[in-house]
């Protein structure tokens, strides 16, 4: 089952050539979910070949510009586009009355179904569920409410035997049972187990996405063993006065959380317009924790 | 006096690759004017090496995602890089309020004095003027409120003929007077008339932006003999019932409106995403006005 995401963009607030500001593409079993939605998202989109209809759902982790001022261009485009299938935004307070203000003061009636979610900047929560996955709400601490977000495929079934069942001849309405744990009982009253037609499940992955916030540990506990982490990293840690000032945490923060988190691997974006050149960013992340990595456009990583 | 205009963005609504939404930069004696303002004009800025912080005004025609989607971005930058002087933003009912509510839930307090100023959909009013130009609105007829603008170049006064100055070692205090058309008498009485020290002023030269409006000649009589016509061409003229629908405009209706109107160049833009190639819609245009040019992402025109 297909599991990566697609980085569209690796800046922050300010703006700095060749770089844009958040997005990104994760595709859980060629469903898109769109994380963030900077200005430029659809170019950046186009840019990657992602065809925006494609998008399932898309979340929106605050109201800060650099996070979701693509988003009502977005939406516009998919009704101009043509899409009739609904689409749910997983988002913070208010980001429904800043988009349908737009809406309403461009006359533009969106003519597929939209639904907005408010996701509750102070729990945890199951914001969204498919049988592939679930998708929990991180509550970060930012200057404006904030929201990371978990993506948890769920329990994956066992993976059938294909040469056994040939083997056996076993009828096709037997094989979801035995996926599940029955065992099958042929014509001739054999018993074959399960465990024998069947090999073990993939392990199930998950993603974390730790969009702006102050590094304060509140979140370590939600994130600890996730495969793939996203971690904010404005600023390097000779800034810490100015990234705790901010909001914000520096990439050895990150590469700390990631350490003590177990994740496989660490993405760092979000990087600060003064940082001309990410390796330095990168060095000091990989010095605590080894398997960093930068999270910059056009890049894709496996989770 | 430089008075030039710099395209940022050439198309509609619908994105495609490798066009922007509608923005232009006008450079009016160093000063530079913001025409309408898409998604991405933060980016084109930049691609086009132009301080952002240089932007003296912006001029918003109307409420669509395409003409003003990247204002919010942009404002927000301008206050992160530390602007302090006023900016001024004359644009349509409602753009105000949408963007004090983005301001208000991304609790950012702009640093810098910024001042809205209404432009009234259906009356032509001068908007803005300094010492170099006088801005006019122009009522269009879109689907919503929608003004163009008329940027006209004061009367110049007349200019000093340097040789003459110091021959005759005119004092500095009398070379104002002289340019506003005194004559200037000498130590020993002798009368030279200032024709004799000036030479003809630069004729004042005119830039009309028209944005998104069905062509229906209303604005016609506004945009007699200026000097560069911008004028939306979302659709060729087989479009014509599309156009009409839409309250848009074909290239050969931009071409009619710019020969009847006795212009000396003609830009098209904000062209449908339909048109891969933008050739045919030229030639469409210059079989009626052979003056027509495309006003494609970075290209310059002189007014």
């Amino acid at each position: 089952m297909r599991f990566d995401v697609t980085i569209l963009g690796s800046s922050s607030a300010t703006p700095i050539f060749n770089r844009n500001p958040s997005a990104q593409i994760l595709n859980v079993n060629e469903r898109l979910f769109l994380i963030d939605c900077g200005e430029g998202t659809q170019q950046q989109l186009m840019r990657n070949n992602i065809r925006a209809q494609r998008i399932h759902s898309i979340f929106i982790s605050h109201i800060h510009g650099d996070h979701y001022l693509g988003l009502v261009g977005l939406l516009s485009s998919l009704h101009l586009t043509g899409r009739t299938k609904p689409l749910n935004v997983y988002g913070p307070p208010h980001l429904q009355e800043i988009v349908e203000m737009q809406l309403k003061y461009s006359d533009t009636v969106i003519r597929y179904p939209l639904f907005f979610n408010v996701n509750d900047p102070e729990h945890a929560q199951v914001i969204f569920e498919n049988p592939d996955i679930i998708v929990e709400s991180i509550p970060l601490d930012h200057r404006i409410a904030c929201t990371g977000f978990k993506f948890m495929q769920k329990t994956r079934m066992r993976k059938l035997r294909k040469d056994k069942i040939q083997e056996l001849n076993v009828p096709l309405g037997m094989i979801p049972l035995i996926k599940r744990g029955f065992d099958y009982t042929d014509e001739s009253g054999q018993v074959h187990s399960f465990l024998d037609l069947t090999s073990e499940a993939d392990l199930p992955r998950s993603y974390a996405y730790i969009s702006d916030t102050i590094c304060n540990w509140r979140y370590l506990d939600q994130i600890k063993g996730v495969n793939t982490l996203y971690h904010e990293s404005t600023f390097m840690d000779d800034m810490l006065a100015r990234a705790t000032e901010t909001y914000h945490s520096t990439a050895k923060q990150a590469a700390e959380v990631a350490h003590r988190a177990g994740v496989q691997q660490l993405l760092l974006g979000h990087f600060s317009a003064r940082y001309r050149e990410l390796e330095p960013l990168l060095a000091e992340a990989t010095s605590v924790f080894p398997e960093s990595k930068l999270a910059i456009e056009g890049k894709v990583f496996d989770i």
